[in-house]
């Protein structure tokens, strides 16, 4: 038997040599590998190595460091880190001879807009992610909730409804907890993706699925349904999942910060509340989203300010990206706020990096809400407009809702 | 705006170079591109080459031939196909100074066991498709049904259920199509992968939830709901999806033709038809396999010949690839399709390819039914053991089910 495996896979001949990459070794350091001949330079770059600064049209910007990998032997290069690597949800991906490629001998590969990465997961506990009561402590970070766990696991499902106000059928993701029976009813978190991202960006870079199953599972969250829709309101789906085929991830998409997303979004609760078991009341409803998600957060908080009890703005794009003037949902800042409040909200979470390109933005955003009186709770991390940061504030977010 | 755009993605620093690759161009000649100043060599390897022979233990095995790129300018590597590419799903890869590399201007990946390609989605009809009636045409190519296309789409989902058999929770995928609605109640059918496969190959590889749409907005096949189980008993769920985290995919799994598959199957017969809108009746089931897949197929088929009206076996590993004394559940071929066929199966169905290096086995397969008199339909394509072929037979066999 053992003579027709290669055949007798699917289709695949597999690469089943022996290079492994990565390696998360006995010590909690970690060996990346990758085998070439001819090669004449190999690096390493990704998340887990300190950042360093570029210079931007749009300002200086972090992106992660890069390291050089050895030729050890027989064209294998090589690269160990010098100390054990923190519990976390990494990207990386190697640079041979100044291209930058993927590790092919680990199939864990992400997209992030339109960059594709290679992904290592160091799962276990970190140690200060949990207080001595046992309860979660804010703005670090929580690698035992990324990691799928020996837990009972919600259904995520890929949803499709129909849009009016875009005028085509839109595709949404919708986690339902493990618990879910068609009978009992549950709350509802909608959460939103930034500039480029899509309806799977929260439940790939974002560990959310993961998220939930554990803070559930912990006894840390409710039970509820969460809802990913596709904040780019010109677009049926993710790249690769409408009609077009063979559209690109692109950030110059229309209609991202005008108004009309915001104006669809009652689409969406009112198909989430008539196909699912929902308890369909704004003191079980919630939303958060981060940056251009963060910016919608916002404006669908205050605009409809009888629909969500519970609102999260993660690294959020508010300030001067959007041409406020273009739609009456932006107008009136102070005015919507006065209202939101004199309504008793449950929660308005505030989270940013402390080297984000948009925490002064968020600064004078603190600032108005300081001067109305109006109470917020602020988490501030260290860092930038990063993954692992939303990664962070979800699982702080989470455990707020519907108590 | 436009100054703030590469930092205000989610996260990532878009690669929005000019590079365009793949690029269909008008003529259906389709362009490869690479970046790389220092690279001495770059190839292109994909399915949309002829085939090249190589040897393996196994014997001759066809793998996909590979073309010499040219390096143009400023170091851009290019290929342009001689000729118009057929619409098809094409998996392909660069070989860079005889390393195998991804096309990371394309972010159109999929995994195959544990093989990572680039996917070239050629869209559009196939001369030969469909006939003159309008009913597909058996054995072609449908490249039509494998794009995403302006027509309702069902909903696809990851479902976690309990095996007592397994003994802990596993996952599969499940296809509702799009006028489930949870009332109205709909037939069945069950699709198995091959060796090394798992609970997203046929919707990432074989395109099955497309073909479901499109066939069933077509008209030509029933409103049906799809389960992908997943076929490796010791395994939770497909590779990165369960809670060993860094489990790599292997066909080297116990359990894989041994009788649990199958012993366990009314577990998740059970969890469908308790947990969905289903017509719970043999009339309303089917089940079909690619290669362990078919092997599964035929024995679930034949032990529980009052549960599958319809069966379809592609490419399948039936003959001397487990051991038959293993399980009771394997003996007695002759007498238990005696009594499956006393019971009028509406269809039991065979495709393989000419070249598959399963033909022979096929062949003696029909050689039996032949003998014993026994009904069957049977479809035989060019090619071998691949998706190619797998996504004709699924696409032949769904418009059969449940007239």
């Amino acid at each position: 038997m053992a003579l027709t495996f290669s055949a007798f896979a699917q289709q695949a001949l597999v690469n089943s040599g022996p290079v492994v990459s990565p390696e998360i070794n006995a010590d909690g350091t970690v060996t990346f590998r990758y085998l070439s001949v001819k090669a004449e330079s190999v690096q390493v770059s990704g998340d887990f190595l300190p950042n360093q600064k570029i210079q931007t049209p749009a300002g200086e910007y972090e992106i992660p460091g890069v390291a050089d990998m050895k030729k050890v032997d027989n064209g294998l290069w090589q690269y160990t880190t010098p100390e054990a690597v923190e519990p976390e949800f990494y990207n990386y991906f190697f640079v041979v001879d100044g291209n930058r490629e993927l590790d092919l001998n680990n199939v864990f590969v992400n997209r992030d807009v339109a960059t594709l990465t290679s992904v290592l997961l160091v799962p276990g506990p970190n140690v200060d992610a949990t207080n001595d009561s046992g309860y979660l402590t804010p703005g670090k970070v929580k690698a035992d909730l990324y990691a799928i766990q020996d837990v009972p696991h919600g259904t995520v499902s890929k949803v499709w409804y129909h849009s009016d106000v875009a005028g085509f059928d839109r595709r949404m993701t919708i986690y339902t907890p493990a618990e879910y029976d068609g009978v009992k009813r549950f709350p509802v978190v909608y959460i939103l993706h930034g500039m480029g991202g899509d309806e799977d960006a929260w439940v790939t870079q974002g560990r959310a699925t993961q998220i939930l199953d554990n803070l559930i599972a912990k006894g840390l969250a409710e039970p509820m349904i969460a809802v990913f829709p596709n904040g780019n309101i010109s677009q049926e789906a993710a790249p690769l999942e409408n009609a077009t085929n063979y559209d690109r991830p692109t950030m110059s998409l229309p209609n991202t910060m005008d108004g009309k997303f915001e104006t669809s979004f009652p689409e969406i609760i009112n198909f989430v509340d008539s196909h699912y078991q929902t308890l369909a009341d704004k003191h079980h409803r919630a939303v958060c989203g981060l940056s251009m998600g963060g910016f919608h957060t916002l404006y669908l908080t205050i605009n409809y300010p009888d629909t969500f009890d519970y609102s999260g703005m993660f690294s959020s794009a508010i300030g001067n990206f959007a041409d406020l003037s273009v739609s009456d949902l932006y107008s009136d800042l102070d005015g919507k706020l006065a209202t939101y409040y004199s309504k008793n909200p449950a929660l308005l979470w505030v989270g940013c990096g402390s080297s984000d390109f948009l925490y002064e933005q968020n600064k004078e955003f603190r600032e108005t809400l300081d001067k109305g009186k109006y109470p917020y709770t602020y988490v501030e991390t260290s860092g930038g407009h990063i993954w692992k940061n939303w990664r962070i504030y979800l699982s702080d977010f989470l455990p707020l809702l519907f108590k």
